[in-house]
């Protein structure tokens, strides 16, 4: 069954928003009676009947609703975008895929861009989160300077190497709520390690190989849902 | 310090093959005594020094070689070949990252894409491996028949959800030789799961979450890779 996006659905007669409308009929060829699935990204799946279908409208009823709650545990990546904006693109998706609650940019010492597209991005996650059956799209949030994202209440940890100390992300402890900070190509400066370490973050290593920023923001995604699934 | 690939190195003085030559010299603009780091994608990183750059011709010689032991695991994923190609790129661009043995491209009755471009995949691999300093390049396989995949030796998996007895791959046993089978699209026909479980297989499940065969196929890459961490 096809399923769309729309943040708001109200009760009785809803439309499909204008691109999902286009999909809907000249794509998908989807026809009056047709069933059809709506997530709002919020927490909700509605099971849809089309009703009608005129011009570039495609109107449905709702006639069952999923909630479906958030986890026990919550997943925050912040990350350096890279140079390649696809990079980061993908990074979007397949974290959306993967299970992701909030994705931040952040601007550091070595970042090599420092401006992101919102909406681009925003449509990647939208797309990821409908692939994947999903009822709650990542919050993303713009590009913020390192330090502000170091004042969270959560488990805090800084994607960096101690190779005299190495600790693996895999042994966060479940049920917890994460923020993972990932650096650009050149990774961190010192002094923002430093600056981290003081505000709680630990120093994680993510696996035996040197990885990009964006396989290793994926890698922190995978590794805290593994461990809580 | 820049890493070049180079197949087969020699005692003496070596010539960087054309390819990493013509990047050496025209775009790192390396000089005579400059170091570089060569992988022959066979377990041996060799430490070298350019001897003399003339035109076309970067020449080095190799002052220590260091040997990589091959993993106590290793990781076979055999894959269906998405419709749109750019998603087994970096399938196999991120698995090599990673770190992975084997990648087989296999035809099943639900592939939407028979053919795969060994030459344009290799290089990709032969790219993150150097991005990721690894010593060694995984085998990459060209297309075959679902049923040619199905006699193998080791742990063998295919992803597929059995909502009446699921099993997630992360209880595999750490230290053993895996193959992962990862369906198209339309995923693997129950004719196919059918025959896979006849042949010693066990259907596994990924996460949480549906995801796209090469978010898949990295998701197995992923969990094998941490069960051996």
């Amino acid at each position: 069954m096809p399923i769309f996006y729309q943040p708001v659905v109200q009760e009785g007669i809803n439309h499909l928003d204008q691109e999902e409308a286009r999909h809907a009929i000249k794509v998908l060829r989807l026809q009056s009676g047709d069933p059809l699935r709506i997530t709002d990204g919020k927490g909700s799946i509605y099971e849809c009947t089309i009703t009608d279908i005129a011009k570039s409208t495609c109107s449905f009823s709702v006639h069952k609703t999923i909630s479906v709650p958030r986890r026990n545990f919550s997943i925050h990546i912040a990350i350096a975008p890279t140079k390649n904006i696809d990079r980061i693109e993908w990074f979007v998706e397949k974290a959306t895929e993967m299970g992701i609650e909030k994705i931040s940019f952040v601007r550091s010492k070595n970042s090599e861009r420092t401006v992101v597209n919102p909406e681009r991005l925003a449509k990647k996650a939208i797309s990821a989160m409908k692939q994947s059956g999903q009822a709650w799209l990542p919050l993303l949030q713009p590009i913020q300077p390192f330090d502000q994202l170091l004042d969270f209440g959560g488990l805090k940890y800084i994607a960096h190497v101690d190779p005299e100390n190495p600790q693996h992300l895999k042994e966060a402890p479940p049920n917890g709520h994460y923020l993972v900070l990932v650096g650009p190509e050149g990774d961190f400066s010192q002094q923002e390690v430093d600056l981290a370490v003081e505000k709680g973050f630990q120093k994680v290593s993510l696996g035996a190989t040197t990885l990009r920023t964006e396989t290793a923001g994926l890698a922190a995604c995978f590794i805290l849902n593994l461990i809580n699934s």
